[in-house]
C-alpha cells in the first residue's frame, strides 16, 4: 500500500470547503472537526489509507473489531442551511514520517480538487506551555487575498509574532494548497500544550472563529461539557505533578527543611 | 529486491485458511505456528523475501550455510483429517520498519488470495507484564460476521477491554485482509512479556483455542515439555534478577541495614 | 511530491555560473549567497520544492502568510558588469535525510545543465571549534583543471590537510557536477562552528575569495555591520556560558573553594 | 541517483570470480582486498555509485580534489598466472541504511552476472573482543556443494559454533548470490573488534586462506609491515585506555587506596 483514497460515494461540489481536524497538540483540531461531524448531518464519502500511519491496527472500543488506521471524509448534508458545500476530514493518525506527510497531504488535495473543493480550512492548536483561561485563536492564510477577506471578520492573522512554523498536516495542507490553486487558512487555538491531555476549550474557541468564516452559528454547548471535565482532569494531573515534586524535594532535603515544607506545602 | 514471493509448488486451495505465526512478544505465535508445521504433515509451497528484514544473513546452526532471511509457507497435506485446506506461514523476522510491514502484509495477502485463501488466522501474544499461571486467550476479528461465528465456540472476543491495538503482522494481516475480502481473526495468548524469554505456555493456550476454530484436536504434549523447561528458565532468570537487585541494595545501604538484609534476603 | 523545480522565467545562459549558499555551519554560505542576491540586481527564475525539507511550513515574518519550504534560483541581471552569466541559489533548508540530499542535488544539477550552467561554486563554512580572528578560506575543486585555473589567483586548495569531507549540498553538488560535465568548486570559510550563532565574518571572507573567481570586486561593507553585531553576540553568549560554568563549579565545590573562586572568577 | 554502475571497460569473463572487500569490522576485508588490487596487475573496469553511501564527499588526501563516494571493480590482468578470471571489488563505504544494502548487493550481483562471474568470495572479519595472537579464519558457504569443495582444502566451515549472522555486504552478497545461481563463500578473519583500529593481521590470515581457494600463493610480506605498525598502535591505545582507567579509579578512591595504587599501577 502506498497512500490511497477509497471513495464510498461519488461527490461533486460547487465552491466546496474542506475542513480538516487531525490528531495533534492538545488534540484541538481533531476534537473541533469531530464535533462538526456530529453537529451537522453528515455522510461518509471517502476513506484514506496509508502505510505512513504506523504498523499497527486499532481495536474498536465498541465492537472489539480490528480497524485499519484511516482518515475519513464526511460531507455535510443539506439539513442545516450552510451557504456552501462542506466536507470534513477527521482521522486516527497523521503520518509518522516527514515524507509521508507530503504524500498524504497531496493525496488529500488531489482528491479535494477532484470533488470541487476551492478552500481548505485546517483546525489545530498552538502551545503556550501554561494554563490558558480564554484561548486566543490565530489564523494563517496562504495568500494575501484570503487573508484580507477574513481579516474583515475580526480574525487575528498576526501569527508571525507568536509562532514561526506549523508542523504536520495543518500546515502542509494550506501551504501545498497553493499548487492546487485553492485558498488555504489554518485556525490555531491557544492551548496549554500538555502532551497527554486533550484541550476541548481550545477546540471550542477554534469553532467560534470558524463560525465567522462560514457565517453560521455553531452551538458548542455539547462541547462545553467536555471542557468542564477536561479542566478538572487538567487540575487533578497538575496537582499530582505538584505532589510528586514535593515528595522528591522532601527526600532530598535535610530533616528540618522537610518539616518546614510540610507546613507550607 | 523489494518484497517478493518465490513459489516452490503451485497451489490451488478450496476455501483455504492461512495460519500465521511470526516472531513477536514471547515468541508466542512463532512457537505455536512452528508446532503446527511439525504436528501436521506439511510441504513448503513458497518463500517470501524482503529488504525490510534487515541487512544481514543467518548462519544455519545445522549446516553452517548462509541463509537469506525469509518467511515460509507450508501447506498441510491430507494425512490428518482437517475439514479445510490449510497453509501455515512462519518466519525468521518481521519487517524492521513500519512501511515494510504494510508492503510485506500486502504481498502475503495477494499471494494468499491467489492460492484460494478465504480466512486468515494470526497467532500472537499480549503482555500483562507479570507471570501468568493459566494464560487467557483473546480474539480479535475483522468483521462482525466472523466474530459471531467463532463466539459461539466460547472464544473471548472482548479484547478492547484489555488491549487497544495490535502491532506488526498479526494485526495488519487481519486488518488489511478486509481489502482482499477475506475473513481475519487474531488469537492472542496472555504472556509475561519478558523481552528475552520465549513463552511456550502461551503458545499452548493459543493452540487450544485454535483447535476449536479448526474443529480438530491438536495434541500439544510435545510442546508441553518446552513449557516445563521455559518455566524453569523463567524462574532462574527471575532469581538472578532478584539477587542482582539485592546486591545493588546492599551496596547503597549503611552497614547495619546490610546485615539485616542478609538475614531476610 | 518528490523534489521538483517550478520555473518562473525561462532562462538560457552562455557559460553560466551557479553560486550556491544554503543553511549550514555558522550559516556561512547562506549569508554570503543571500548577500549576493541583494548586492547584484537579480530576478527570481525558479523555485525548488521537496518532501525532504521537513514536514512543516514557515510563517513569513513580514506577511504572516504560510510559506512552503523552498530553495530559490535568482539570475543576476546585466546592471553590474559581470564577465559571465550568473545564477544564485539560496534556500530555507537542506534535505533532512541523506538520500534526499542526492535527489535534491541531482534535481539542481539537471536544471542547471538545462539553463546553460558550466560551473558550480558552492559557499560554505568549516569549523575549527574556537574563535577565529581572520578567517581563512579553503577551496576544493572537482577536477585538476579547475583547481589549476583558480590556484593561479592565490586561492588555497590544500584542503585535505585540514578537512576530510564536505557534508551536505556544498559537497555533493560539486562532486556530482562531474557526472553533468560541469566544473565544481567549493569555498569554505573558517568559522567558530557554534551551532546556534551565525558567522558573517566567515561569509565576508568567502565573498572576498569569490571576488577573485568572478574577477569582480564585491563591496562587503553592508555585511560588515552584521559582522560587528555577530561578534558582540558571540561575546555575550560566551560570557553567559562562562558564568554558567562558574555557577556549576561553585555548587560542586566545598565552601572555602567557592570563596576563592569569587575573587578569581 | 539511485544505485548505479558506471562501466569503464566492457568485460566478459569465463568462469569469473568476484572478490569483495568493503569497510567493516577491523577493516579486515577492505585491507585484504585492497592488498590484492595492488598485488596483482589490475585495471579498473567499473565504478558503483549510490545515494545510500551518505550525504557527503571525500577530499582526496593526495590531490585535495572532491571525490563522490564509490565502490570500484578492478579486473586482474593476465600478468600473474591465475587459473581463472578474477575481479576485485573495493570501496569507500557500505550502505548507511538496511534497504540500501539490498539494493547495492543486487546491483553488484546483476553486474557480476552480466560480466560472467560464477563465484563470489567476500572477505571480512569477526570480532572476539580481545587481542588475537594467531587469527583463525572461518568460512561460510551458500551451498553444500561449494562448502564440500573447499572443505577439502582444510578450510574451517564450522562457523555456526562461533557466529550466528553476518552483517552487511559480506553476508548479503553470498546469501543473495543464490538467486543469481552463483556460488558464494565468505571468509571471516578473527579480529579484536576495536571499532577504531584496523587489523591487518586478520587481513593477512584471510589472504592466506584465500590463497588456498585460488590455488595461488599470495606473498603478504608487504602487508606484514602494516601488521607490525598496527600492533604497536593497538598496544599504545590499550596503554592509554589503561592509564585513563587508572586515573579515574584514583579520583574516586580514598587517599590511602590511591597511594597503594601508585605502587601497583
Amino acid at each position: 500500500m502506498v497512500t490511497k483514497i477509497v471513495e464510498i460515494k461519488k461527490t461533486k461540489l460547487k465552491n466546496g470547503m474542506l475542513v480538516v481536524g487531525l490528531p495533534g497538540i492538545g488534540n484541538v483540531g481533531r476534537i473541533a472537526a469531530g464535533y462538526l461531524v456530529n453537529f451537522f448531518k453528515t455522510e461518509k464519502i471517502a476513506e484514506l489509507y496509508s502505510d505512513h500511519f504506523g504498523n499497527f491496527i486499532w481495536i474498536d472500543p465498541q465492537t472489539s473489531l480490528s480497524q485499519v488506521i484511516k482518515n475519513e471524509f464526511f460531507k455535510v448534508k443539506g439539513a442545516r442551511k450552510l451557504k456552501r458545500d462542506m466536507v470534513i476530514l477527521i482521522g486516527d493518525m497523521q503520518s509518522m514520517d516527514p515524507q509521508g506527510h507530503y504524500e498524504i497531504a497531496e493525496t488529500i488535495l488531489a482528491y479535494a480538487k477532484k470533488i470541487g473543493i476551492k478552500e481548505v480550512v485546517t483546525l489545530a492548536g498552538y502551545s503556550i506551555g501554561e494554563k490558558v483561561n480564554k484561548p486566543h485563536v490565530l489564523a494563517v492564510a496562504n495568500s494575501e487575498k484570503i487573508r484580507k477577506k477574513y481579516e474583515k471578520l475580526g480574525i487575528d492573522f498576526n501569527a508571525s509574532e507568536k509562532i514561526g512554523s506549523i508542523i504536520g498536516a495543518a500546515g502542509l495542507l494550506i501551504g501545498l494548497a497553493k499548487f492546487y490553486k485553492m485558498n488555504g487558512i489554518c485556525l490555531l487555538g491557544e492551548t496549554h500544550g500538555s502532551p497527554i491531555l486533550p484541550d476541548p476549550k481550545a477546540s471550542e474557541a477554534v469553532l467560534k472563529t470558524f463560525s465567522k468564516i462560514i457565517n453560521f452559528e455553531i452551538d458548542t454547548s455539547d462541547l462545553h461539557k467536555q471542557v468542564v471535565e477536561a479542566e478538572e482532569l487538567y487540575k487533578r494531573v497538575k496537582d499530582m505533578e505538584k505532589q510528586a515534586i514535593m515528595r522528591l524535594l522532601r527526600q532530598e532535603m535535610p530533616k528540618e527543611e522537610k518539616e518546614k515544607l510540610t507546613y507550607i506545602g
